[in-house]
């Protein structure tokens, strides 16, 4: 089975948009055993749009467009698809009374060019798009399916999770699933990982494979099955001995960030937090402050540059030194944070305001506390996201580690 | 002339990784008039590669790859269009030579994969790659030009503008160039844009043109012509004649953002500035922050949540109210934190923590200068990342319209 994207706009072709639909289709396609095999973008050129339908229709089973089904002459996914497919289009009635319904409850006038939004390829099966005004369809040719979806992301995502996923499995009979479950790691490097793991790596099902992001490594274990049941099956038994060996370096699994872990542990404990920081830019406060479910916990965070004479009234320079960062001042400003916002715990990451592409000057760590202060080692820093990345996670394990009573580091 | 992206990697496909490197070529394609008519994405399969890159050279006359050049076996770009464009491969021993000292300099062993690197269809102009070991080449085949880029963004980024570029304008004799300017705009939403400059819009060449994006709306001017020069003369009286008509709508230009202006403004005052939010959740700080030129003026951020009881000190409710924003606590924190950061200003933009996806609970502005608060008129605000990016903008104005001494709201 071979599944192809064939995605539509010219916007894409001058660059002004990136084509964020076709990853997630295809992650989307995975989860029901379906393979993606090319995904193709074309203009809006009924020629060269029909032209690449015929292709995609010639060598894949199923083919999934996205855009072109708007109300502009540029929209031409309809009339591409009846060309390909060689069949005509007609204007489907009872469509045409949907769309009018539409525009007469949002109390907007219906245009011409909305009508062209009922034309339908004859026999075509249409897909009802509660999201939007754009309506979809299904058409069958020599045994593949081509299905139209508008380009609008939250319309394409609706309709692929109620609609066409269900459809490809019944059509095609799929009857394995394909899950995955993700374990987030923090304080391990890829190789570190891979040290530890690497001979569960081998194995055909579940497959364990690793994918590093700024600051953590995911380990992603995936089963095939032939029900979300028998997946999780497999599943388990893999993910516990991960677990085990990997111990207190996995924070979380399955899309749950370090920021969210950490704020949940506290709310459990009923405790509350501010930041403050310099070399993360702010990245720190932002990664708490996203996980809105806590907002009862994260109360505060504060950023300062090192050209900021006195942060929190602390003088960052004397007379004989220079403007710079140490123990003593990460350990007084966590101190002064934690006074100041008045909460349970406050985490200082200090170091100078921009750090260059290698690892140079130190970042230090330090967490005030009810019963005191605590730190982690100092670590060279490096700027850019990804170094800023490893800057806020070390911070975050430092305060998990507490939370749960382990040793300060790994 | 016509051209087309052909994306090599299996990790597209699966969803891993969202394709940013397409948009880009296709923005830089235009800048020296070329269009593109297809992108396409194939995953690592040899026959698979080798079939699409033929209906590349059928149909178009400039086909760029990018990916599949590593040294593992998965990597099979040079093999595809070596079968593509009927020649074989053979070891460039030059290259070879090339690889040997890369890994030398570094301090690594080379691999047999590494070997495979060195391999070039026959006939094939070798592209140097100062900044990776993934070796480019372009292949001429019936008229038609196919060139080899890496997947790596910043490689190929690098190989396009100083290699790729000027290879496609000699070989295919393009004279014309397309250049653009945008002009950015806040406060302005892009109807109100639209009936000032709308007559404007319907020239041939420059054209002109709106982007909206979260908060501002570019105007982007964009002309054809022979030379760098020309098309400067063709943009210049356009971009005056807009200037004029949008007055202080425009802050900046050609992608100098609205914080970095605001920042170059105060510096060149010699002013400095702290800022206090709890809307924007520190969209505000960030914008700031990330203008690193100005760490000289922007000293301090600081972000708060509605259920810290007393940010800077001053408490959010008393008894007989609850947890709320309003234009006093906007005034009072502004300059708490102006005297708290020691700075010659402070912006607060304040409201809840959390707003909806509709415009709801109002959002108050605060500016406190060493004469006095000056405020905007607050406005019911919106959340996501389109509706802070309104929030910081607004702010942004207010702050910006003061230092220029223009009226408070536009």
């Amino acid at each position: 089975m071979q599944a192809e994207i064939v995605t539509i706009g010219t916007e894409l072709l001058l660059g002004e948009i990136v084509d964020t639909n076709s990853a997630w289709i295809a992650e989307r396609l995975m989860t029901i055993g379906l393979n993606l095999f090319y995904a193709t973008t074309v203009g809006d050129n009924l020629e060269r749009i029909t032209q690449v339908l015929r292709t995609a229709l010639e060598r894949s089973q199923v083919v999934i467009t996205t855009g072109g089904l708007g109300p502009t002459v540029d929209d031409m996914t309809r009339e591409a698809v009846a060309a390909a497919s060689e069949r005509e289009l007609y204007l489907d009635e009872g469509l045409l009374g949907e769309i009018a319904c539409f525009f007469s409850r949002h109390g907007r006038g219906m245009t011409d060019n909305n009508r062209r939004q009922a034309l339908m390829p004859r026999g075509a099966t249409v897909i009802h798009n509660p999201v939007g005004t754009a309506p979809c369809f299904a058409v069958e040719h020599d045994g593949r399916l081509l299905i139209s979806l508008p380009g609008v992301p939250h319309e394409m995502k609706h309709l692929m999770t109620t609609e066409v996923l269900p459809l490809l499995q019944r059509r095609f009979g799929l009857q394995s699933v394909i899950r995955s479950r993700r374990l987030h790691t923090a304080g391990l490097g890829e190789s570190a990982a891979d040290a530890r793991i690497g001979d569960l790596m081998e194995a055909g099902n579940p497959t364990v494979g690793t994918r590093a992001h700024p600051g953590e490594v995911d380990i992603v274990i995936t089963a095939k099955a032939d029900s979300d049941a028998a997946a999780e099956a497999l599943i388990a038994p893999v993910a516990s001995e991960l677990r085990r060996r990997l111990g207190h370096y996995v924070f979380g699994s399955d899309g749950e960030g370090h920021g969210e872990v950490v704020l949940r542990l506290m709310s459990e404990r009923g405790l509350s937090l501010a930041t403050v920081e310099s070399s993360p830019q702010g990245d720190l406060a932002r990664m708490l402050y996203q996980a809105a479910s806590f907002r009862e916990v994260y109360r505060c965070g504060m950023i300062y540059s090192d050209r900021c004479p006195e942060p929190l009234g602390l003088p960052l320079q004397t007379p004989d030194r220079p403007p710079l960062a140490d123990q003593a001042l990460a350990d007084a400003l966590a101190e002064r944070c934690r006074q100041q916002a008045d909460t349970d715990m406050a985490l200082a990451i200090v170091g100078p305001s921009d750090l260059g592409k290698s690892p140079g000057p130190l970042v230090y760590y330090a967490l005030a506390t009810p019963t005191g202060l605590l730190h982690r080692e100092p670590r060279p820093g490096r700027g850019g996201p990804s170094g800023r990345g490893w800057l806020v996670h070390l911070g975050l394990e430092l305060l998990r580690r507490h939370l749960l009573g382990l040793p300060e580091e790994g």
